[in-house]
């Protein structure tokens, strides 16, 4: 392109960019209503230059819990189904798990008989499929799991499971100098892969829960062993300290759909200046799945309450979203 | 301003765009030799697209280790200076400090002596001294005292000790689309509360050594408290860990100054395609410090060896610096 077309184009932009007044509605997902309005009331108030709300670019952190958030957890997290999926291609190396639990049972396809074990029993699991790799190893058997495994109703690809209104809320932010991170109980290696392509969100914009890992020469070349114990454990209070530790800032706005995310929101809240606090609430057993203060493994129950204390956002599913995945997929 | 006038500028900046032959030197610090040209070579190669050795902006990540790199580490490194006025401010407190090792040493102002401990004494001192308050009270401490320390040989602030030529680089790479993060075995709580200022790298691309953090309400209110547990020790073999944790790529650059540093850029220097590896060598009595191979605190050895047969830049501060500091501090 020659400078006079750059300059034409530049040009063009510009007067786009001059006339907000235009610009199509960021949320089109979204029903009109309070909670779409809470979202853009918020987004234009931190952006303000001049009003007292006003934040500066570099304070404008916003973080989403994954699973329920951004994407589908029903009827189980899906790193549940890798894992599934990991003891299965793992078990001719171990012919013993026939009759050790929790393998045996997860080998007979029953995955709740296994979980009947308890964290002990879930940790693990955890730890025979996810470690006892590199890191580059790890990597790659994370893309390649998730570029073909399927949601066991839907038949869909799991990175098609995810939440437009909530993608539409990611590029809302980020169109409006906002960097958004994911900061999910889920492990922190398990997202990175494709979380970039799925949500926009780079790797270094990634917190979760880990393992420790070990620097090593092999052969001269070096490597990132995974070792099978935990290193951190990145939900409920781990939250905000997982959010310390990595970006070593306080969001402004918080995003989360369980009581797991109930102390990032806290910590987001409880900052001054402008704050957004939301809860996906899922209300939508017609579209998508209806649990909430009940549920075993993402119960939203204290948050409810403490959302309604503190004037926080709550989506009803059903209600707010005109649409929950991703059209065509 | 008006439209048309943005227009304007906008094509003038298309134009200055357009001729980078007539931009002024990004590396005025530095005398032209291989050093220098090493650094313009591989960011033209990285950053020039269609190229074999193109790297997509995303990937552009640099890591620099920070004390000896960025900044002066003599005749101790800046933390330890924080240690010791800390012991002293908090002296007054503990009566006990006055007969007990390490503390009585640093009291009587003989830090030798007190790090004659080893590193238990030390892992001691940095535990009194940076723990058992909330992140917020620690980040304050830390922000007022490095207003205001002085370095003990040249009477400047500490944040005037940084390296001109090195902050050169760091605009450098940034302008040619880099994430710059520092990566440090000095404390990550206490790099953040300055850095962004003085290098211009946000908290979120810092990464160093850590203690544990507990999430609390305290009246209602979220605090994170500092623990006095060792979390994270971001040296050697702990950085590309550090690495891997927080930005979950490999970096293609990174920049250090002793053996601590070495296994990032073994890390670095490892990955395909564009790599760059520099050490910063200390050989200038006159202008700085002159040490290597016998340093006690900050020794590069081995890694000498390897930047010479692997090729790496190794940076002569006494040829390659026009100037060590920025002038007029």
């Amino acid at each position: 392109m020659k400078p006079m077309a750059i300059a034409l184009s530049t040009v063009l932009f510009v007067f786009t960019f001059a006339l907000p007044a235009l610009a199509a509605d960021p949320l089109p997902s979204w029903n009109d209503g309070p909670a779409k309005q809470s979202i853009i009331t918020f987004v234009e108030k931190a952006t303000k230059a001049g009003s007292p709300d006003f934040v500066p670019v570099p304070e404008r952190i916003a973080t989403f819990d994954n699973d329920g958030t951004l994407w589908c957890e029903k009827p189980l997290p899906v790193q549940l189904y890798f894992v599934l999926d990991r003891v299965k291609a793992l078990a001719p190396q171990h012919p013993e798990w026939q009759t050790t639990e929790p393998f045996a049972s997860i080998l007979k396809g029953d995955l709740n008989a296994a979980l009947a074990g308890g964290e002990r029993a879930l940790v693990e699991l955890v730890m025979v499929t996810h470690t006892g790799n590199t890191t580059v190893e790890f990597e790659k058997i994370v893309k390649d799991w998730i570029a073909t495994a399927k949601h066991p109703k839907t038949g869909k690809l799991y990175t098609e499971m995810v939440y437009q209104p909530m993608l539409e809320v990611l590029s809302y932010l980020r169109a409006n100098g906002f960097k958004t991170f994911i900061v999910s109980g889920g492990g922190i290696e398990f997202m990175r892969p494709w979380a970039e392509k799925t949500y926009g969100i780079p790797p270094e914009q990634v917190v979760g829960s880990s393992v420790k890992t070990k620097f090593e020469l092999r052969d001269g070349q070096p490597v990132l062993v995974r070792l099978p114990e935990v290193n951190f454990n990145d939900d409920k209070g781990g939250k905000p300290v997982g959010i310390h530790q990595h970006i070593g800032r306080r969001p402004i706005a918080a995003f989360g759909n369980s009581d797991g995310d109930l102390q990032m929101l806290q910590y987001t809240g409880a900052g001054s200046g402008a704050r957004f606090c939301l809860y996906v609430h899922h209300d939508d057993a017609a579209r998508e799945y209806a649990y909430d203060r009940k549920d075993h493994l993402a119960k939203l129950d204290q948050g409810l309450d403490e959302a309604a204390a503190k004037g926080w956002t709550v989506v009803s599913m059903k209600n707010d979203w005109k649409t929950v995945h991703p059209a065509g997929k």
